[in-house]
Order: C-alpha cells, then structure tokens, then sequence
C-alpha cells in the first residue's frame, strides 16, 4: 500500500477524494491537511461533510493538520491537493520538494515543466516530471489535472482528434453548482434561474484542451492547432457538467465513424486495467434525450464521460453536433487526481 | 375598440393572451375558444389558471365555446391562436375565412402566402397577405409569429444583420419548462438535471431565423444566406429561455460598434408606439454575470430582449459571442401575435 | 430460489422493484406484466427507465406480458403489485387465486381479512391470511403494505408506543414529487414552489397508522386509540419524504430514553436477517440540520428511516417533536412489499 | 413628505426597503446607510441588486454613509433597519437618541419597553413608547416587527383569538431560502432537499406570538396564555412562507364560522387606509391546493396573508387545520417595518 494524503480535505473536493480513496487497492490515506481552523481536530469533527454517502469509518479519527510539509509524515508518498488556487501556488512547491502532488488546482497547470495530464490522452506528458525534478532541484514533484468542464471535453475530441483533423470547436456549457464549491453558489442565484458567466473558465477550457491534445517536442509542449472557443454558464444541476459541442472537421463528415471512434476509444490505462479507470472512458448513447447530468454523471462510478445526441450538422459541411455530460467533481477532479497517481504508481514508481 | 378572441384560451400561452390583453387600450376579448371539456363553462370554472398574477376579472364570466367558427360572433375581428399545432393546422384556415387569425402555432408558418413575422424584424411580409387572401379566397387572413427560441435569436440579430455580413451562427439555447406547456416537463425530469433535446426546436430556430431575415422578392420570401446551427436543451427554469450565441462576420469586429447597434436599433413598432412594443427591442447589459432569466425576463413588461457577456471572439477572427435572455410565453409567444395584431390593427385595418 | 412477476413493471415504483430485486438472493424475476401498451414487447423497449442506476440485464430482454393471470407462468410464486389503485382493486383479487400477491396499492389494504403489515411493526397479522383464503377460497393470497408516509411514520411510532401512552400525534409532511409517479407533478408546480395537497393522504395516514399499531383480537384488527392528525404538503425533492411530527404522552417524558428506545428498536426482520432488511429500522441523527432528503433518504439502501431533531416540547407538558425522513419509493413502497415478500417466504412458505 | 433612511441598505430586506418606499406618498428616501465596505459609494455601486424588479432610479445617487447617527443628517424622521441582529443591538439605542427606528432586527422586541407591533393586532402597544422614551431618555424611539413566520401566523391566528378560546397551536413551517439572506443558504444544500433546522426560529415563533396577542396591563404586556409549538424547515421556495397550522379550541367549531371570521377580519390599518395596508389582511382560498408560495406570496401587493385547506379536524375535538403563506421580506419584514411607520406617522407625529 502506498500512503497517500489529502490537501485541502474538508472542502468539496477533497472530499471527493476521501471517498474515493475509501477501499482503494493500492493507497492508504494516513494523513490529512486543511485550514488552521480545522488543524488538530479529529477529521470528523472538523467536517461539514457534504456527500450522500455517510464519510468513510476510515478517516474519521485523522488528526487534521496545518498545510504544512514539515508536518507530514516521511512515509507519505502522494499528496492529493484540492487546495485553492491562490494558495496552491504557495504551497504545492513546498510540498514537492519531497512528496509527488497529484493536484486538481489551476494554479501550476500551465508552468512549462509541469505535466497537465489526462491518462487516456497525453500520458506521454508524464516525461515532463523529468526537467521538473532537475530545474527545480525537487525530489518530489507536482502532476496535474485540467478544469473539470476541459477534462470531459477532452475526453471526447482525443479520438476525434487522432482520427481526423478538427477545425473549430463551438462549446456551450451548462455546469453543475458543485464546481464553485459548496457555498459558491447561492440557492438565491440558482432556483428558477442560471448564470451564464464563470470566472476564468472559458478561458482554462480554450487554452487547457488545446495544450492536452498537444505533443511533446523534446520535453516541451506544442499545443493542437485548431480553434476552440466557449462559453460557459452555471445551471441548478448539483453534479455533472452538460456540455454542447459544435465540431468542424477538415474533411466530410460520416457520423457512424465517428460514433464507433468515439465508443471505441481506449488508451493506457484501460490496458493496465488501473482502479479508478472506466472501462470507455467515453459512452456514446442513442437515446434522443440522453445525456443527462442525474441520469449521466455516475456513468462507471462517475469517471466516464457520457455522449449523445452525435448527429451531422444539417447546416454546415463538415459538421457535427453532440452533448456530453461528464461528473465534475470526480473525473472532473478527485478522480483525474487520482487516475494521474494510479498511471504514475503503476508506470514511474 | 376591436372585439377579440383568443382559441386555445385556457392553455399556457391561451392565459398570456389573456393576462396581456386585460387592460389593453385597443383590444377588447368578447370570445374564448376551447376544447369540447370546456366549451358551455365560464371561463373562471373551466380553467385551472397557472400565472402568478390572478385571472382577470373582466374574462371569468365569458362562456367559453368550441373552436369553430360559427360560434364565434361575427363582430370580432381578431382571433388569438395558441391551438397545438395539429389541431391549427386544420381549424386556423376556417377562421381565417371571415377572421383575422394571430396566430402563435406552427402548423402554417412556413407556408408561402402566410406572413411569419416579427414586427421589428420583417413588417414588410405583411404584404403576402394580399396573395393569402387572393390565393385562399378568404375574407380574412393568417398571420404567425416565430418560435419563442427563434424570436428572442432574430430580435438580436437584425441589427447585426442589417450592418455587416454574418457568416455563421451557432447557438446554443437553454430553454424554459414553460416552453413545453404546464404539464410538458415533469419534476422527475428537470429537478437537479436538464434534457439535452427539444423536438422540432433546432429545425425551427435554423429555419425560422433565416426566412425572417430574407427579403421579398415579389411577394415570395428569399432567406438569408447564412449558415445558423443550433443545439437545444431545457433546464430548470420557469420562464425565460436563454441562448448562448457565437458569430463569425466577413470583417473585422469592433465589439463597440456592435453592442451600439444593437442597443440604438428601434424599428417601426417603436415608431409607430405600438402599446406592446419595447422602448428598445433588445437591452444591452454590462454586467459580468448578465443576463439571467429570472432577473431579465420581464424587461419591458417580457417585450425585451436582454443581451449580456458581448465580448470578441479570443480564437476566432471576425468574431464575437453574446448570451441573450427572452420571455418565452410573453415576447415569444402570447405578446408576439398581439404586437403582430397591433401592427396591422395600426397599418392595414 | 423464488420466481417472482411484477405488476405494473414498467412504472415508477414498478422500476424500483426490478432495481431491489436484481442480484436478490431468494427471489428472481420471470415474469413482467404492464399495460396492453407495453405487453408483448421485450422489457427494454417497453420502458422509459427513470432510475439514476441503469436497467438491470437480467430483466431487459424479458416480454412483458398483459396484466392476466392466465399470462403468468405457474411456477411464478409471488407477484409484486405497483398497480393503479382502480386497477388494483379489480385485478389483484383475480391474482390471488393461484398467486401470493404482494402489494402497494392501496386497494385492498383496510378489507377486514386483508393483513396491512410493516415487517417491524405487525408481522402477526399475517395470520389474517388464513382467513382471507377461507373466506374467498384462494389458493394465493394478498398481503397489503402501506402508504409511503405512513410507513416512515409508523416504524418511528412503534418503539415509543411499546413503552408509553401515546395521547395525540400531529403530523406535518414535505413529501417528495417522486410519490406522484413519474408525470405526476409538473415542473410548473413545483420549481420555486410547494403544493399543500396530496389527495387522499391525510386520511390514509391518519387511519393505516392507527391500524398498523393495533392489536389482533382474534383475527380482527382493534386499531390504537390515540388521536393522529396529519397535514401533507409536496415539496421540491425527488425521492424521500420528510415528516414534521409533534407528540403528547400520558406520561412525562426522558427524552434520552425516548432517543434510546427509537435507535435500539429492532424486531423480527432483523431477528430472521431478511435480506431487505435495515440493520435498525429507525437511524438517529444528533446533527442540528438532519434528517435531509437528499442526505438520508438512501439510509441503508433506502430501507432505514432517520429520525433527528428529536427534541423535548418546550411548549407542552409530556409532549415531544421530531423530524423523521424516509425513502417513499423504496422503504415506503417496492422494498415495503419486498420485505413483506421475505418475511412470508421465511415463516409461511 | 417625512424623510426616511434604510440602515443596512445594501442586503436582501434593505433592497426590500428600497422597492417597498419607491415612489410612497408619505415616505421619502434621503439617507443610506451599510458597512464601511459601501461607505463613501453611491448606493448604485455599492450594492449588488438582487431583486427581480430593476433598482429605483431614486435612490442610484444616493451616497451611502457609515452607520452612524452623526452621519446621518437631522432632517430625516425614521430610520428603517434591517441591520443583523448583533450589530443592532448596539447601534438601534444610538439612533433612537434622536430619530425613530422602524426596526425590522430581533434584537430589542423583547425589550420591557420597546414595542413589538403588527399595526393589524396590537397597535394598542405603540402607547409603550412613552415609557421608552421616560426610562432612556431619548428624543427618538424604537418599534420593532416581529419575525417573518410570527407575522404570517398571528395575522391569521388575531381574527380566531378575538372570537374563541385557543387551547393549542401546533406549526411546522416550510420557509423561503431568502428568509436567510442571499447568501445564507447554499445551492447545494437545497436543490432536491430541504433542511430541518432554522436557527432561533421556532423560540421566536413561540414567544413572539403570545406577546403580540398579549394586552396591556399599566404598560406591561401580558402574553395570550394558550400553548404554541413550533417546528421551522427550510424548502427551496424563495419567497414566502408556508405554514401548516392545527388548532384547538375550547369550544365546538363551526368551520365557517371561523372562514368568515378570518375573511371578514380588518382592523385600524384598514380603517386608516394607510398605503402599504392590504385591504383585506388575510385573504381565504377555497382550492383544494392553495395557498402556494409562489401564486400568494404576492397576494396584495405582498402585504396580504393567503390562508387555504380550512378544514375542521377530522380526529381531535374542538379542532381544526389550515395552511397558510405570507411574504417574508414584503409582509414578514420590510413591508412590517414600513406599515409601522405609517401608523405611527398618521397617529403619533
């Protein structure tokens, strides 16, 4: 077993990941870090715990600790960070003087000698961490995962994007209320009502997605060269990010290609079989209403990404439309997080 | 004053008529139409009333009939529909034999001697009813309004339209439950979720939108010769349907040109200070996190559309994205027919 | 194992028990019965599916058949109803001749030779049955369980009553749209809203819940005699109904003991370990803000109530108030006739 | 016309102020006050406007001050405040030193000499003032209102008090998420789900109500002498309160007796047609499903009481049950606030 923490544990996210961690085959939790509020409290009761399922018997009686890396113990492999950004760029590098940080905060994303990873579709980028360790003199290091709405879009261009070559990406988001955190949005703002702005995120998903599906020249990266554009709005879902997609491809379009491209997809770590892997990481239904984010979201304990309505564009050429709904707060965080460090126990440690 | 009546008065979009026509300076409603199960009953005993605002006192005593037209007193002159569309198709041409039919249905939008019209948009189409009536040897006339999803859309796109060459459009829509009618969308459906389809809706708005912004050519409508692409899903919002729109223009943006057409454009319903008619179609709002359906809905009594979030295209060249927020029972449907009414009440009566 | 049908398969409540049912380790599913709409159609293409969780494989390609008896195998020994109540009434008297029926419609639940059984609370009467078959000559039999906020009520009601004299009850319900079935309650009357009627509910509550804490005296049913007053409501919740429950005593009241005997209630389902069965029927919750639906409805795969907030009436003298939570589709309908189903098959069978 | 300022201008009920005062016949708006964060911005940039209604071009400009009685200038009579309770307790006392406090805080309603009045129940207690001003001094004074859910409840229970004995009251509420200010409840904690919980709500609902139905002795109050408990939830309604009310008497009821008694019920605010007075305090719905938050909070211009499901008590003598709604931040505390102002400007300046 190895022995994993969590930064930033009270929060939603790490949460996410106290859950899914629970009965993991390979990590252990033995150490948890938040707040100065929660630091020296028993992890129960220093807990709003927030999931439908009751928290995991096994952490409980962790004692919380400051975010501190003098105050983990030496036998702690892996550090899990749901921390905030602004904090996350302090932090994190103390941290990976001596820990690897599996982290699913924005803040070192876009470094040139970080890895911003999604397993099925840039593992290569892993070969980054070796520039990290030596520009930085580290030990440990830090591996990242994109935006919670970039990773299940991602998911579903990588084989589009192996397969052909894309043009323009349009994509319009309706995200769940759990991406700002339990108190970002409030009931006042949502209930009979959406809000179409979110700080930052149009942003991450333009830059992100193309950097993801870009190669390694040498150790550094060069970014897909299609356009990508999107904008982004809040909706009264709880979980599960639904996502509208408008492709544009160089060449003519024959939708059950690319439905079978897309349902066929698989990548490393379903070859290694890892925990936390989807069998697809994509699922294409046929239903015309389909997908949903309360029906989608939980799609192979939430880590695959759900698609549907894939039809040809009857208005452009070289056109297709589809809807995808993927679980923000597992494969579009915990759970990346967590497939990262399962790809790097099994392939680097 | 001019008699009115409105068939389909005890539905959704039948009670808009209803709540927006009380009170009005020129209309009077003398006959309601309903089907069989309430036909013989006062209004007040036949109708399960939905809005938020009680039934107007003025309409609880009126005897409800059938939905033919020789029950209907020969001294109205003007019938509101909001009949399902199976059901318009085949009783609309009746009444227009003697009636003036506004009609909110789809069944004969798209047929080449009826008017589909937004009055800020396309007046001019009025002028096919001389064919209409010509053709169809009826003393009276049809004359339809656009999808609530295609109304809000063109509204905002006609001062762009009228001053640079669009491209492409595509939109992305996040549509109303009241859209589907009081009993088309159940709670189990949309309550923490949202339906990624609309059947018929991304047709419509592809369609729709472009035969309104044509021109007459003779009597005969040429679109315009944009492509427009649409993707529809319903959320959990009561009223209120909002889009999320991306153009590409054959030139250069200047984002504040652009927003001061669309926040200068008046047309001939303001001209004219038709009753229903918005001071400005469409409002542009600065905020970040603008428009929002509940709190944008009602601009101008429903009558306005709300655009937020103009911004310039970062990927894209000649490009620019907005998010626009419109009534969809009230400028989309029930107040599209009755400024339709007005106009001609106004300018061919 | 046991073969086992249900009745009205493919709706709500119909959907939970295929879901309960799948993987059961007494009882299979070989049968399927619907409407004449769905009959002669293999499962999964009769089926809307509304469950979160996807259709179990093993009843997918089962044809479902009309609602007959005649229809159904003969070595199908126990059959789940989720009928209308009209249809119920009708139909399931014709199933009893040959099957065990186990029920959750309301039809037959106050005939006097009908046993009206929560496993907890009165397994005895299941000696009702030899009645029922002597009276009517069946070679099966019907066994009732009760309406989805009665159930949840009563199992809290039960440990109190055995150890005091309950003098009045009155009870306040939030209950969830779920209760409804799939279209029963439209969005429009729910979204930023509650309905404070539910046809029919109060009194079931208030006569099922006196029925089910009385005595058998002989073989006819004495009810308590306490006074029991109910007040229902539907709020904006899926699944789980929420109760508001103020109780006087004869007596005054220890609230620790009261809280003691409510969390080491167990009774004979948990004596036999029948597989449905909660580990304690009534959960609980110290927290100042539980029980919540969405939180606690799930309580042991649904089968547990939670009670919290049980707190000493400031107010009243001997009186006490808390607030319970209860799954209304699983523990309050389908895991309700399943549980009845276990218990029969353990001790009659 | 008097001029008047809004203390704690910028939050949920200040907003409620603001809309409630624009365009009052009696009541100008001339001085803002909020926390240091606002102090020194006109009122248009300091606020985040939250309500449906767009902000009263009125008060745009208006420079909000600190709260502070030396900044606010002499000419200004009355002083609304819907400051927290904490902060006014401390800075109500220094305003009242010299202008009136229409206060809408918990803070002093318990006060021996601070009256708590519904101009429809007990405006007799407005003769405490005296009293208030003798013991302290000041040239100014404080009335309060009480609690949102009191005021809905004892609005309908003064009507039944004036005619018969109540022996008990039980409540069990389901409020409005606004009740808790715009930030006070999650999205996440309400969205498919209720919480059983309001902190301090039900004390306050059981003291209040006996107070304002109490009369005065000398000049102390002496409280209603029946029993009231309380049971308060939070829905994902956003405004209006629903309250499931069951009351014994001790006496038979005559259930229309009591309808018209409540129906017919009008009292000095009426008399005085003081402007935010509705005409008819609480109004009665015969509907099976009625009240509903969402079709009566706005039931005269929120001002107005809707009570529905009237219904004798099937179970307990002497007894019956009924439901009803008021706005919480028009009629339960900002419109309470003003109609108090009111009678105090007609009867007292």
């Amino acid at each position: 077993m190895v022995n994993v923490g969590v930064l930033g544990a009270t929060g939603m996210v790490g949460q996410r990941f106290i859950q899914l961690l629970d009965k993991h085959p390979d990590f252990e939790i033995t150490a948890l870090a938040a707040s100065s509020r929660s630091a020296g409290k028993k992890y129960e009761d220093a807990t709003t715990w927030y999931l439908d399922d009751a928290m995991p018997e096994s952490v409980k009686d962790i004692v919380v600790s400051e975010t501190d890396p003098s105050l983990i113990s030496n036998d702690v492999d892996i550090l899990f960070s749901s921390l905030p950004t602004e904090n996350a760029a302090v932090v994190e590098p103390k941290f990976a003087e001596k820990f690897i940080v599996a982290s699913n905060a924005s803040a070192m994303r876009m470094e040139k000698d970080v890895p911003l990873v999604i397993p099925e579709v840039n593992h290569e980028f892993l070969d980054i961490i070796e520039i990290q360790q030596k520009n930085r003199g580290w030990d440990g290091f830090i591996v990242t995962n994109p935006n919670c709405s970039t990773i299940a879009l991602t998911l579903t261009l990588k084989p589009i994007y192996d397969n052909y070559d894309i043009n323009r990406v349009y994509v319009s988001t309706m995200q769940a209320v759990s991406g700002a955190g339990y108190n970002g949005v409030p009931s006042m703002a949502i209930v009979d009502n959406l809000v179409p702005f979110i700080g930052g995120e149009e942003e991450k998903m333009e830059s992100e997605t193309l950097h993801l599906l870009g190669i390694l020249d040498g150790l550094e990266v060069k970014p897909a060269q299609f356009g990508l554009t999107a904008s982004c709005h809040r909706v009264a879902v709880l979980d599960g990010h639904t996502e509208s997609v408008f492709i544009e491809l160089d060449q003519n379009v024959d939708i059950d290609d690319i439905k079978n491209d897309i349902a066929n997809f698989k990548s490393l770590p379903q070859e290694l079989d890892l925990y936390s892997a989807p069998k697809s990481p994509v699922i294409v239904k046929e239903e015309d209403n389909r997908p949903q984010p309360r029906m989608d979201r939980n799609a192979d304990g939430g880590m695959a990404v759900t698609v549907g309505r894939l039809r040809k564009d009857p208005v452009f050429d070289n056109s297709f439309k589809y809807v995808l709904v993927g679980h923000n707060t597992i494969r579009g965080a915990a759970g990346a997080s967590i497939l990262n460090a399962e790809l790097i126990n099994r392939t680097i440690l």
